[in-house]
C-alpha cells in the first residue's frame, strides 16, 4: 500500500459528524445568509437556486470556513456572509458544471438544467456568482476578494483544461492532478484560506489552512473519480459510470491505460472517444481497472494527499476543531469504498 | 414626434468618431490590458476569448470609461484596468447569451458557440467574469467592485427576466424597460460611474454619470430592438428577425400587439409562441409594424430616453468630451435607421 492514514479512532468508521458539531451553530447563521441573498423579484432565480441549494448540499465547503476559523479560535461573524459566498461560487460552478456536461442527475436528484433548461441554468448560474462578490464586498476585505476572485479562474480555467482533456488517454497523471487541483481543490484552499484572513493571522497560518483544503480537495476529487466505477446511482446519487460514457479521463482510467498492454489500450481509446462505452463495455473497464489495481491506486493517491492535508493541520494547537478536520480528511478518503 | 434631439450639428450624420478620437489613446492602454488579462495557460482561453474579443468589438463601455474620465478632467491611470474589467464583463454576458440563445452569428461572424461549442463559451465566459474581478481587486477600489458587482448581479436579473418573459406577448413596455435597463443599461452605466470614482468626484457626479450611462444604454437597446425588423445581416453582423423566430419580446412587439385588433394579436401570439413564425409571418409582422407606428415610436421612445441622456451631460463643463459624449448618443439612435 502506497499509503496509509493515521485515523484518530482506530476501530469506528470516519464520519463528518464532529465537523457537523462543531459547525452546527455558525452554518444556521451562513444558512440564514444564502437563503436572504438567493432571493430576487425574478422568482425564478430562487426557485432554481433553491433546488440545488436548498436540496441536499453538504455546505462542505461553508463547513471548513467554519471549522478552520473554529481552529484558530476566532469568535466573530465575519466568515458568515463569507462562507455564504463560497457556497454561492460552488453552485454557480455545479450548475454550470451540469449543462457543460449535459448531466441529468445530481445527489440523486434531477439536475437544475434537466428541470429548467439549460439557458436558466447559465443565468441563475451567473446570478449567484455575481452574488457572492456582493457579499466579499459588504464584508469589505479585499484580501479574501483577491483570494476569491483568482479561485475563480483558477476553477474555470481548470475546467476548461478538463474540456481539453476530455476523451485524451493520452492525458498524463501530472495533467489531471493540475486539472482537479484547479476545477475542485482550489475552491477548497480558499475556503480554508479565508479563515486566516478573518481571524487576522499571518500568511504562514493562511498558507498553511489553504494547503489543508487544496489537499483535502485533491483526496477527495480522487475519491470521486474512484468511485465513479465502483459505486452506483442509489449510494453516490450520480449515474455510475458517467465519467466513462462522458469520456471524462480521470486516474483510474489513465492508470489502466498506462498499466495495459497495447488491445487494452486501443479498447480505453475506443470507449473514451465514445465509439465503443454501451454496457459491456462499461463492464469490461471494470473488469481491467481491478486487474490493473486502478481503482486501488487511485485510493492510495487519495490516501497519499489525505495524509497531507492532516499532517499540515500538526501545526495548529489540538482541540476540537483540529480532530474534526481531522476525521473529515479521513472521511473523505473512506467514503463508500 | 414624441421625442426630437437638437444635434449638435445639423446636416451631418452623428458618428462615433469624436469618443473614438477621445478615447484612442487610453483606448490602447485598455486594450493592452486586455490583451494580456485575457491569457493563459489552457490555449483554449484566449483563443475563445479572442475571437469575440479581437474580433469587431467596438469597445462601447471602454470607450464610455475612458470617456467619462476626460469629462472629469482626470489624466491617471487606474481607469484602464477597470475599464478592461468592463469590457471582459460584456463579453462574459455575450458569449452566455449566444449560449442562452442558441445564437449563430454576432457582429456578422460565427459566434464562439457555433465555434467552439456550449460548454467551452460557458466555461470561458466564467473565467472572463472572474478575470475582470481580478483586475478590479488589483485596482482596490471597493466601491468600484460594489458597482460592478451589483451590476452583474443586476445583468443576470435581466436575462433570467427577459428568458421568463420570452414568447409572452401580453409582457408590457413597463416590463420590457425593467429588462432593458437591467440586462443592458445597468453595464452602460455602471462603465460611466466608476470614472466618477477614479476621479474622486462626489456621489453626486457619480450618480449623474450612472444616469447618462444608463439613459443612453435604453436607447441603445431599443434602436438595437428597433433595428432587429427593419435591417439584415449585411448591415447589421446579425441575422435580421431573430428576435422574431426566438419569440423575444421587444417594444416593437409590445407596441403593435397593444394597437392591434384580435385577429392581429392571434396571429402575434402564434408567432411569439413560435406556432407560426416562418418567412411570411415575418414579412406580416414587418407590415403589422409599420401599419401599427410600433418600429417608429420606439424610435421617438430611444430618442426621448437619449434627449434624457444629453440632458443628464449638462451638469458637466463644455468642451471636446462633453461633445463627444452627447455626439455618441445621437449616434446611438440615428444607427442604420
Amino acid at each position: 500500500m502506497t499509503a496509509t492514514v493515521h485515523t484518530l479512532r482506530p476501530g469506528r468508521e470516519p464520519s463528518m459528524q464532529a465537523l457537523m458539531n462543531l459547525a452546527a451553530p455558525g452554518l444556521n447563521a451562513v444558512n440564514q445568509v444564502i437563503l436572504d441573498r438567493m432571493q430576487s423579484p425574478v422568482a425564478l432565480i430562487p426557485e432554481l437556486a433553491g433546488h440545488l441549494i436548498a436540496g441536499g448540499g453538504k455546505r462542505l465547503r461553508p463547513m471548513l470556513t467554519l471549522g478552520c476559523a473554529s481552529l484558530l479560535g476566532y469568535e466573530g461573524t465575519r466568515h458568515f456572509k463569507l462562507a455564504a459566498a463560497v457556497e454561492f461560487i460552488h453552485t454557480a460552478t455545479l450548475l454550470h458544471d451540469d449543462v457543460v456536461d449535459a448531466s441529468g442527475l445530481r445527489r440523486g436528484k434531477a439536475t437544475a438544467n434537466a428541470l429548467y433548461g439549460n439557458p436558466a441554468s447559465v443565468l441563475v448560474g451567473d446570478f449567484l456568482f455575481s452574488r457572492a462578490f456582493e457579499l466579499m464586498v459588504e464584508d469589505g476585505s479585499l484580501r479574501v476578494l483577491k483570494i476569491l476572485s483568482r479561485a475563480s479562474a483558477v476553477i474555470a480555467e481548470g475546467e476548461v483544461a478538463q474540456l481539453t482533456a476530455q476523451r485524451d488517454v493520452s492525458t498524463t497523471e501530472d495533467r489531471y492532478l493540475e486539472i482537479i487541483s484547479a476545477k475542485t481543490a482550489a475552491l477548497f484552499a480558499a475556503a480554508c484560506q479565508i479563515a486566516g484572513v478573518v481571524a487576522e493571522r499571518d500568511e504562514t497560518a493562511e498558507t498553511a489552512l489553504a494547503s489543508y483544503g487544496r489537499f483535502l480537495g485533491i483526496a477527495f476529487q480522487l475519491v470521486d473519480d474512484a468511485i465513479d466505477y465502483v459505486s452506483d446511482a442509489a449510494t453516490m446519487g450520480k449515474n455510475a459510470g458517467d465519467d466513462f460514457r462522458d469520456g471524462k479521463i480521470t486516474l483510474p482510467v489513465i492508470l489502466a491505460y498506462a498499466r495495459g498492454n497495447e488491445e487494452e489500450r486501443e479498447f480505453w481509446r475506443r470507449a473514451m472517444t465514445g465509439r465503443a462505452n454501451g454496457e459491456a463495455e462499461l463492464a469490461r473497464a471494470g473488469d481491467l481497472l481491478r486487474s490493473t489495481n486502478a481503482v486501488a491506486d487511485t485510493m492510495a493517491r487519495a490516501r497519499h494527499y489525505g495524509q497531507r492535508a492532516i499532517d499540515v493541520l500538526a501545526g495548529f494547537p489540538k482541540g476540537p476543531a483540529r480532530d474534526a478536520l481531522t476525521e473529515t480528511v479521513e472521511f473523505a478518503i473512506a467514503r463508500a469504498y
